[in-house]
């Protein structure tokens, strides 16, 4: 299949300067506030999303590099398959959260709740319709039994930038 | 900022032939079932992840050609800014559908609720984790008055393939 080009839109600015410290999942980020700077040829599409409280943004992992099938995520001292877990180095190193949209300001969002590592680049910006997005569901695999401990969760130097290999 | 370049892992295989007769969100799907078939290189990261009911596809529009900033929604009759609808004429072509994980065998993934063109490539698979997706929302902007309508509604020519320009 063919590749696929992407360009980012934007960059994500945080105050998480190290994937290590960083928290992970936007629920568990406690209120920490960010932006996301939207490249100016982008800015119209912007027009009404300020009426959305919370948006998905999907961004790439760029301080990651390779990937393994197994791996022990965060929560867990189980290996578990890859696509199992959300953590970050996968072959298409993409990332997803969930924020709450404070403002939009001349192409800059204003956002809460940020997991994402500071110099991101960001890919798209969709709205968060819970009529889309939220589902009854039945079961969550390997997370039933550890989920209750996310809350203190961090990450850590599994999952580091392409100077520190693991 | 640099391109991000992708190789797709799988394909999506579903019964919808041509962009103007697919569903628009997976909920509104009616239960219509497909399969996401992974390369067998990345085959072994699938292990666990039957475990649970709902996932994340993240996927490239691949039959959409270009973008504009502000687009009219299936759902609406009025202009939005592109990044404030689901549309998937968007400057990163990405698609984001949640839909339910039937069975796993051999690298092949059976799923329900599939708004997915047939032969979409696939990018990126991530279990969908009440505790991590659901958010407590305020306001769905302009959705706000039209949601109610998205049961019967489908795609039309407005996001219509490379063939189709508009």
């Amino acid at each position: 299949m063919e590749q696929v080009v992407l360009e980012p839109i934007g960059i994500i600015r945080s105050p998480h300067q190290e994937g290590t410290a960083t928290p992970i999942q936007p629920i568990f980020a406690g209120g920490r506030r960010g932006r996301a700077e939207i490249d100016p040829a982008y800015a119209e599409g912007l027009s009404d999303l300020e009426g959305f409280s919370h948006i998905y943004l999907i961004y790439h992992f760029h301080q990651v590099n390779g990937w393994q099938p197994l791996v022990t995520p965060f929560l867990d001292h189980h290996q578990h398959g890859l696509f199992a877990t959300r953590a970050p180095k996968r072959p298409n190193p993409i990332g997803l959260s969930i924020v709450r949209l404070l403002d939009i300001r001349e192409g800059v969002l204003d956002i809460e709740n940020v997991d994402i590592l500071n110099g991101t680049p960001l890919l798209d910006l969709k709205p968060y319709v819970p009529d889309f997005d939220q589902f009854e569901v039945d079961s969550i695999g390997w997370l039933q039994t550890t989920s209750q401990h996310v809350n203190s969760t961090r990450s850590d130097r599994r999952f580091s930038s392409k100077d520190q290999p693991d």
